[in-house]
């Protein structure tokens, strides 16, 4: 099936739509049912030890997700989140940018659901995962 | 069971551990099982429409699960979260502070585990729920 | 808000459409946004150690949020369970039957949102914790 | 790493151990951090219209990462399921086995996490997703 939206539309969009945090996350590849989105890392995102936060690496799932899903249903579309589930396995390097690894599971008429690996960026293994459901609205 | 910090230290430790959220966040309330923590909006949490972000809403609920845990073993453990469910069901009210109401169902050795509703100060009904696990360290 | 099925017609409800799980599980009270599910333990509920096993302790709360939607919608609807976290806090009481106190969070056009505590019967602590979200139909 | 027990080992752990649910589920393949499950449809485990039940998924999930853990550590280590979220995306083909792709993505001293895509056998795309979470006891 088609892109709606390529990394270049999505990031323009980012920009746009979501003003207060594009500059934190890069859409650096998209495919048919993948996509790889960057956070780079700045003092806001840090906690203690110059790791980065759980709220951020939520935020990082939680865009990843989002933009998968539009890639496929378009920017029209006021897709929200309704569920989240995220396991912290591994604390993140410090001060290094992470990198999330979306894959798109199901994209139904109402609801889509993607899973996420995080990682530190050029590390193994992952530092978290997350599972996430976007309600789509009726068209 | 005796709390081991009151509303009072668990602010003065999140003033001194967490100094960069440390004025997002204000215990108001704590008991053996049940703790309530207020989210103090401001521009920096808020999405186009003026509503408190995901990620904001996530940080509310992690912050009240870990201050929770913490009121019970004390503030010298390294608790770390290890897992979140998050269920978003409504959008908060625009500019209003929210409130976090944590429950403690457990309280182990090795992990403890909340549950969270949060509230639109002053109003029905809850626009999310949580529930999270901490890993708390061998003494 | 009215309930559109009480216990009764919960039960029966039951006994026609699941008669497989129909004698495992007795709605014992039902009320606009609450309700309380029996699991009558057996012997193909057990694990060694003669506790209730996981997968017996999710369908209790599958069933017991899923009966609280249909109290509230009516029978007509077929509502499916997409998402269910659970969380496994203590080990059941051997032999004994469980109770699920559900909670409705949310009843919306397409999705609804409950919380289940899980107890062996008589005792504290809650030996499980479950939230669920089933998809409503359009009608 | 090397596993400390291969397919075989580990379904004849199931036998013993879990006699109960023994025939129900059979490992085709184990590897480092990867295993495949089977589940071995019957009536017990069906839904009116023929799919296979929610909870029967779960149980495919719970068993499939338990094993992949064990795999590793060995079948001394008496592990316990502490967290498990999952999607139910698509209904499952009728009187089909299931199979289980388990994914190891953390093995600490602590704690455990996989995950698990669940498919209707010889088909595309996946009917269910879960990820878990086991405490292993202190050595």
């Amino acid at each position: 099936m088609p892109l709606k939206m390529d990394a270049a539309a999505l990031n323009a969009f980012l920009d746009q739509a979501f003003e207060q945090v594009a500059d934190d996350f890069v859409v650096e590849d998209v495919a048919t049912d993948r996509l790889t989105v960057r956070l780079e890392v700045s003092d806001k995102h840090l906690r203690p030890g110059g790791t980065v936060s759980g709220p951020t690496m939520f935020a990082l799932a939680d865009v990843g997700a989002y933009l998968m899903t539009l890639a496929r249903i378009g920017p029209q579309a006021l897709a929200v989140t309704t569920n989240c589930a995220i396991d912290f396995m591994h604390k993140p390097a410090a001060r290094t940018d992470l990198l999330g690894e979306v894959r798109l599971l199901k994209l139904g008429k109402q609801l889509s659901v993607c899973d996420v690996l995080i990682y530190s960026k050029g590390q193994e293994p992952p530092v978290a995962r997350a599972s996430l459901t976007y309600a789509i609205p009726p068209q």
